[in-house]
């Protein structure tokens, strides 16, 4: 029987103040730091585990080697009716979007829908909050993000994509917004290293080992071997897909082209973004809510018990009711990270 | 050893000519019988042969049981500088994108990006003949459509989505178009049908009996069995999106809305269907062309020798060179309804 954990309970403002600390002490500006602390926070609140604090050793390496700006003043360029593009400057995304949000979201109910191209950025967090917010203002949002060469195309022998994750979401008439959030790998990286860490086994398609064999082993994957894509050719496409919309069209890098071995700790990807946000009330979609609604009440009605975002939507209520709760140890790492001695 | 096939070879513009001379024929205006000849045989021409002439008999029983109007109006509505609307009046979806193709493809090139919502329209025909033509003008296009209930929700027990596919064009520096068009069910019901004429399996995954069992036996899909999405819960998750794409935000029917049970013979689903076109020269992807150029370059040299769209193409050039092949007898049956005894 393996040792009891302790745990500890800690609010949403607490741990996100408490991350925030950290990040502005190992390197960002207090606005990065606070983009960055709610993005992972949330993640940690809703149950994506592989986001959330799991992810600051990753943070915090990539910020000392350089390899990122955590103090990067992205600009934001207004250059057509539908069109914003913003450069990260060598920053993080989150702030990116932050500061070109507000312009994303006046062209998008002026024109019906607008893009905003994101270059120049790391982006190492989960998606869905990227796109969650606008469903919350009765928008539509889909999001699409390249990463680093770690996904085999179909039919080929090596990595080339990275798991370049969709993002989907929509506005309900009532409850939360549908979100969807999934990587066109069959895997996400972060989920591979929890399988290493816990010593499980992975299901058979998911990836091979560093000579190109099919492999179970979690670790196999990460010691110079690759993902697959999800869904055989088709989700082949669509990581080529995000490669086109999220590097090509944006101005930033492909998966596989930024080179970090000059950065050694480095771990976000240097690449781009696209966010396409849509207002639906222009046409004769504008009860787009309403039918959200019912497209739900029939696919529960078909079996489909538990739709996109519910289990994060649960695990958020959860956190918010009684808090969210840590590995003691873990939270007294945080707090050395934030205040300890350097 | 079966019988030999006595074959004849024909030209893409006579092949066209022929299918126009049967659609008018058969209750559509001249325009209407243009744009569907043109459509199916491209589709032909290029090897997609569950969109080619086997869809001629669905396209007459449909029109004759009076279930889609071969002679309808379209009716375009410019709603916002970067959103345009067509309600095909209860026609065909292809008249409705050729009203409107002239505005959307103005507006996503001033706004930089543009969608179309076409609602009130039948799609029966291939998906990526509606995207390619914007890559051909050097644009980016998305479209989405569903169709009818015939897909189950990854963790349900009965068909509530359609096949449900996703087109992407991108415009090549060289060559033509990177061109792809997916089902996100495991596979597409034409190709069911094709596979059950032939008396071939197939592979596991792809669709359960009327009893909700898996089978691989195509005819009991068809005897009311369902298909299954492709890759699982995101194949499931991208099914539900384009419900939402092409029925909800354009005003149209789910795919399990309509009921055509009082119109015996009736095969064109009755619902919408949206386009995201985008001018990539406004940013700093205005060398867009040429970046899918380099990330093809890439695909190849990662061992993925056949890139989406390939196989069409090579097929296209084979039927321009040599013309299309076709069984002597279908060609004979198509004239006969084109100019026989009626």
């Amino acid at each position: 029987m393996p040792p009891a954990v302790q745990l500890e309970t800690i609010g949403f403002a607490e741990l996100s103040t408490l991350l925030a600390a950290i990040f502005e002490r190992h390197g960002t500006s207090p606005h990065v730091a606070r983009c960055l602390a709610d993005n992972c926070a949330s993640a940690q609140r809703d149950g994506s585990d592989s986001h959330g604090i799991f992810r600051i050793p990753g943070y915090l390496s990539s910020l000392a080697s350089g390899w990122v700006d955590g103090r990067a003043e992205p600009v934001v360029e207004d250059l057509a009716p539908a069109f914003v593009s913003v450069d990260a400057a060598g920053g993080f995304a989150q702030p990116a979007l932050a500061a070109a949000r507000p312009l994303l979201e006046e062209k998008a109910r002026a024109a019906g829908i607008a893009l905003l191209a994101i270059r120049n950025s790391h982006h190492f967090a989960a998606l869905w909050p990227d796109v969650e917010p606008f469903a919350q203002q009765g928008l539509v949002a889909l999001s699409f993000v390249n990463s680093f060469a770690c996904v085999v195309p179909h039919g080929g022998h090596s990595a080339l994509f990275g798991t370049n994750p969709i993002a989907f979401a929509a506005p309900r008439a009532q409850g939360q917004p549908l979100v969807f959030d999934l990587a066109t790998s069959a895997i996400a990286n972060g989920d591979v290293q929890i399988a290493a860490r816990a010593g499980h086994r992975l299901p058979e398609g998911y990836g091979v080992d560093h000579h190109g064999q099919p492999t179970r082993e979690p670790q196999a994957i990460l010691d110079g071997g690759a993902l697959l894509p999800f869904g055989g050719y088709k989700g082949s496409a669509l990581s080529m897909m995000v490669e086109l919309l999220a590097a090509a069209l944006t101005g930033g890098h492909f998966s596989f082209e930024f080179d970090w071995s000059g950065h050694p700790g480095a771990q976000t990807p240097w690449t781009g973004q696209l966010l396409i946000v849509i207002d639906p009330s222009h046409g004769a979609g504008n009860n787009f809510a309403a039918r959200c609604e019912q497209l739900i009440a029939r696919m529960h009605g078909a079996g489909q018990q538990r739709q996109p975002g519910d289990r994060r939507y649960q695990q958020r209520l959860r956190s918010e009711r009684h808090g969210i709760n840590l590995p003691a140890d873990e939270v007294n790492r945080l707090r050395r990270l934030a205040f300890g001695d350097a």
